[in-house]
């Protein structure tokens, strides 16, 4: 298990928890790590938000680390390590690194080289949380490479970084995010910490049966030679058409969000989101002031009431002071649909504007 | 929903959450209700040591009350409030009581009058944790009553304590424990409280799609009137069925357990298990000594390697010192299958106590 995904032949049952979906994978592992406030949990911000929940359940701290929207949502190294060494010196034990790739809610997909320079930038062992639940990537420039596969690559001492990796099947293929299965894959993790967290496991009882069904399905796909050629054919007909109505919509959603007033968006590399920002005018702003809402929060509840369009403000993720966003997903199937979808939000977003113009 | 098996009318969708069975449950509430090492939490010993192990996990104190086995495993009022009294004066905030009924291991249903007491000794409000996963009832003068129905029957101040009960579908009718269902259901919870509990279950995402469906079919039954007779009568034998088999291997097992060489067993009431007392001989425990492990467990292990029987032995639940039981269960179908596994497991403890005699 695992092995397809990191291209690497070496995993064992023993390192594999399987889990209710990555979600709880998450809590159990935050929850081994984290024994005081003094703990420090590195979180990308954006961020989906159950790291800063679980983290402050946990009675730990978070410790931001700032996506860089211009270098398109891809990590800055020297905002990295400015923030391991800030933490640190306000007295932190800087205790893990939470990455999720391909990102949510930013879509990016992480190169080759940033996932080498986050690794070569601890140099004790500080615990990888590697959320890797997105397998889709549609960026021609761009592919998926897990941490595990980048780590095994590397010399000593990196290649023997303490490193924790989720996946779901949240994402799995059409979102069967309702199963709730998951597993989680732990490398080069202490023995008498592993033992540990076997144990802590163990208390939960086991994930559900159809979730962990599912799990198998999603990291066993039928095999030409294996089982026969017309369920090869049409797995692969099925899989392609959900990937490519993904691709296709993603690419809509950047090039409308790209040419809408004042909105401009990243490229979605990967992932189910896009994650554009909306460069609000003052008169919007002071109404959403006035109304005592978050100024993304206030534009999503006008498209909501207008359009019937859910989105989620940026201020649910995090982001810079001053700065607006909100996520959307490109979920919405068929792509004629999605079509539909971006024309009443566009023309949602003229009448904001022709409102708030000042 | 819970209504039916309450036998009152007044749930409110507001006061239920769906959870990936009753364990997940009592880690959340138990999440909410710890908050130090003063905090204590009153456990029955013999108790389901998933309570142990997450009062660990989250910091408290366990706080055992002892099960009467002379009285079939009932509550002793009288050391209940002892309990209590000592845990006080000890410094500890008594914050909740957990009762297992029907019991787990320990198999007794307790009666109305038991329940109206442990209800009674409190004076002021301490959250009672009522684990009512067991619906199968065997014994003739026992009946099930949920700690919801009892409480709401009694006047003020004692209807308005804090309650929150648990259900599964692991226990619905065939042991549907890999589907991972159940609810929780909340009673005269302070409002703040209560919302900061659905503030933590929402970290927590949804509980799965499959064992949700479960526990709406659990609770909602074939109705005649409402199904097809055919449906409801196909139903109401294959539950009869079901259960008929159950109460009868229920019966079979006290009577062998009361027959056997240097074994005594309490009256299966309820719930799916016997748990059989062992009077072991000294050489018995001697041998166990010299092994480094407990005498119960020696016995089970021996019996494991002879008979291919799992059991689980006393000291994983907890019992009086010096005292040594098993847990076994009566879901062995069909019954010819039991009587054939406790024939075996007979001869079994003939050999063990010609062997360790003395």
């Amino acid at each position: 298990m695992g092995n397809q995904r990191d291209s690497i032949g070496d995993s064992s049952a023993h390192n594999i928890y399987l889990t209710n979906g990555a979600s709880e994978g998450v809590r159990q592992v935050l929850n081994m790590a984290i024994r005081s406030k003094e703990d420090g949990i590195m979180v990308p911000i954006p961020q989906y938000p159950l790291y800063s929940a679980l983290i402050t359940l946990q009675g730990g701290t978070m410790v931001p680390y700032y996506l860089d929207e211009p270098k398109n949502w891809g990590l800055d190294i020297k905002d990295l390590e400015y923030r391991v060494k800030k933490a640190k010196d306000e007295g932190l034990n800087v205790r893990s690194m939470v990455v999720i790739n391909p990102g949510n809610p930013t879509g990016q997909v992480l190169t080759e080289q940033n996932i080498r320079e986050i690794i070569l930038c601890y140099e004790n062992s500080i615990l990888i949380m590697a959320d890797e639940v997105y397998k889709n990537v549609y960026s021609e420039g761009s592919q998926f490479l897990s941490f595990r596969k980048v780590l095994n690559g590397m010399g000593a001492p990196y290649k023997d970084n303490e490193l924790i990796s989720f996946h779901s099947i949240s994402k799995g293929l059409m979102g069967e995010c309702g199963l709730r299965g998951g597993y989680m894959e732990t490398h080069n993790i202490d023995p008498f910490v592993e033992e540990m967290f076997y144990k802590l496991k163990s208390i939960e009882l086991c994930s559900n049966t159809i979730g962990q069904l599912g799990t198998l399905l999603m990291i066993n796909p039928p095999k030409r030679g294996v089982e026969a050629d017309e369920v090869v054919d049409l797995y692969e007909k099925e899989q392609g058409e959900i990937y490519g109505g993904l691709k296709e919509r993603a690419k809509m959603l950047t090039a409308t969000f790209n040419k809408m007033e004042r909105t401009s968006c990243s490229e979605i590399q990967g992932a189910m989101y896009g994650f554009p920002r909306i460069h609000l005018t003052q008169s919007a702003i002071k109404a959403a002031k006035e109304q005592g809402v978050q100024p993304d929060f206030f534009y999503c509840m006008q498209m909501v009431n207008e359009t019937g369009i859910m989105t989620v403000p940026g201020s649910g993720f995090g982001q810079r002071d001053g700065e607006f966003h909100y996520r959307i997903t490109n979920l919405v199937s068929p792509t004629s649909e999605m079509r539909a979808t971006l024309d009443r939000l566009e023309a949602f977003n003229s009448e904001f504007y022709a409102k708030y113009s000042q």
